[in-house]
């Protein structure tokens, strides 16, 4: 089911083209981003049942988990086992994250094509999350990009904090800039600029990605990655696409974000983005309904509600 | 607290002006559309307190209760003691909905200044909310309004299901554009466009929005009014504001809707939407702090958590 076949939104015609793509690559982030944030530890098996059928709704790029140290991330502290128990669907990349070289080597030796590293968009998270500075951190970064690169994987870079940091308040555009070229200039193919503490509103994100463009970064180079802490995640996807972006990470059910917590950081859903691109006219690819059935199912794994609004519309547990 | 002093979204310059108006002018719909929609019926004295903080939260438009007939939305019978009760604040305008003559002539004795009447988009809807066909029910508007004007009253007048319509599915634009000059010309101030099942995008919104301006109906004599049924409520008011319209409706908390709930067909949260304007740079003139403090107060008295991802990001319960 989707909001087309509800025959519901498309009681006027498309909005006239010109800022918006045709198509979305949606870059879905539960699996990794979403479960490395709920409290539950799922079981292997859930994990690659999810993968599986995440896959078969048809999601074209799945980010299948992370080789972090499992120290510091356990809920994904099975990396290894995942990878070698994926069921690889044709046509489906399966991208890991990747924090540094002995990270790169456990991706390697478990036949990865394709993955993403994690960098910081301020001083301050650079030092709390990578435990060096802003600076120290591309030194890190280079010879992770470059034998991967070299090895003929496909690298992302994720910049965090892009819009706003929670102890060094604004982020001047002109850092979050110069980091996005460096990792550009490392060798990653995509950066997606993240909305790590979800403050960012929609003519933010039009200002920075104006100024990745007047820098000579286009919008086919970037991808967008909100999170709805304060419930501005779609509303500012719809001012990226606007922008010219065609890739959107999302995350299935919007896990990793507790509907109960104060602290709800979840990613935007990825069922409420495919409900907008439905009405957009924008392709995508997803069969909404088996993915809100996955969602669903993944939240009776979790034991709580999905905070999709659209999965709670559209499934009755 | 706003989105301001966490000195945290304003990283980059607001955008361009073009589009965006300078000032909104929030209409809150909590006390009336947020709670004839939950299904716990809220004491007097919790309504007046809850009337009494959104004014001193800085909201200038209060939507305060109904006529409707008691049977048919009992949360609201006490509609009379709740404006005897009223603890007005000067500069505060608070409308009340009026559903026919006998509404009115109950909203005359109460003192009221402002009504609202709620028509319908499509003659299903009409049928069944107002037991008269789409046509008929603007001769059922005609003499409410014309008494309304006559006796010094400004008429808002809602619109319901622009967007789609549950039964009909697709509603042909020109017959909101039909039904909304009708009630303009009837004499409301203002037209009210409702997204009332939550299933727009936001080109569609810019769609419907055209086609009025195409008529010759701008957009400063429209408000929008959207549910968040399937999460799309923010972004569609923002391609709203893009457009010129500088009127939204909003519930404090995302009144309305059950967090739980399959049919979650909450309203807009009003801080989700102030958080976004001040992000924006837009004037709206209300305390972020002391609406989520008003918003979580009523969520107690519900006994459950607000929808709303500011109030759930800034509160500690």
């Amino acid at each position: 089911m989707s909001a087309l076949d509800l025959g519901l939104p498309a009681t006027v015609p498309p909005p006239e083209p010109g800022g918006l793509p045709a198509e979305v690559t949606i870059w879905e982030v539960g699996p990794r981003d979403g479960l490395q944030n709920e409290r539950e530890v799922v079981p292997l098996e859930v994990k690659l049942e999810f993968l599986h059928r995440l896959a078969e709704a048809g999601l074209r790029v799945v980010e299948t988990t992370s080789f972090v140290h499992p120290d510091w991330v356990p809920q994904l502290a099975d990396a290894a086992d995942v990878l070698a128990g994926l069921d690889r669907r044709p046509g489906v990349r399966y991208p890991v994250l990747v924090p540094n070289e002995r990270g790169l080597d456990r991706a390697l030796r478990a036949g990865v094509t394709d993955i993403a590293i994690f960098a910081a968009g301020t001083e301050t998270f650079s030092r709390r999350n990578l435990n060096r500075g802003f600076d120290a951190q591309f030194a890190m970064f280079e010879p992770v990009v470059g034998r991967a690169v070299a090895e003929g994987l496909a690298v992302r870079g994720y910049l965090s904090m892009v819009f706003g940091d929670p102890w060094e308040g604004p982020v001047p555009v002109e850092q979050v800039v110069t980091a996005g070229r460096r990792l550009l200039e490392l060798g990653c193919e995509q950066l997606s600029l993240g909305d790590t503490i979800g403050v960012a509103t929609p003519g933010q994100v039009e200002a920075v990605l104006r100024a990745f463009d007047a820098a000579g970064i286009p919008p086919a180079r970037l991808a967008v990655h909100f999170h709805d802490t304060y419930g501005q995640a779609l509303a500012n996807t719809a001012a990226a696409l606007r922008a010219g972006v065609s890739a959107v990470d999302s995350s299935a059910g919007g896990l990793g974000g507790c509907p109960y917590a104060k602290s709800a950081t979840g990613n935007l859903a990825t069922e409420d983005l495919v409900w907008m691109l439905d009405g957009l006219g924008v392709r995508h690819g997803v069969d909404l309904a088996a993915l809100a059935d996955t969602s669903a199912w993944m939240a009776r794994q979790l034991g709580r509600p999905s905070p999709s609004r659209v999965v709670k519309a559209l499934i009755s547990d």
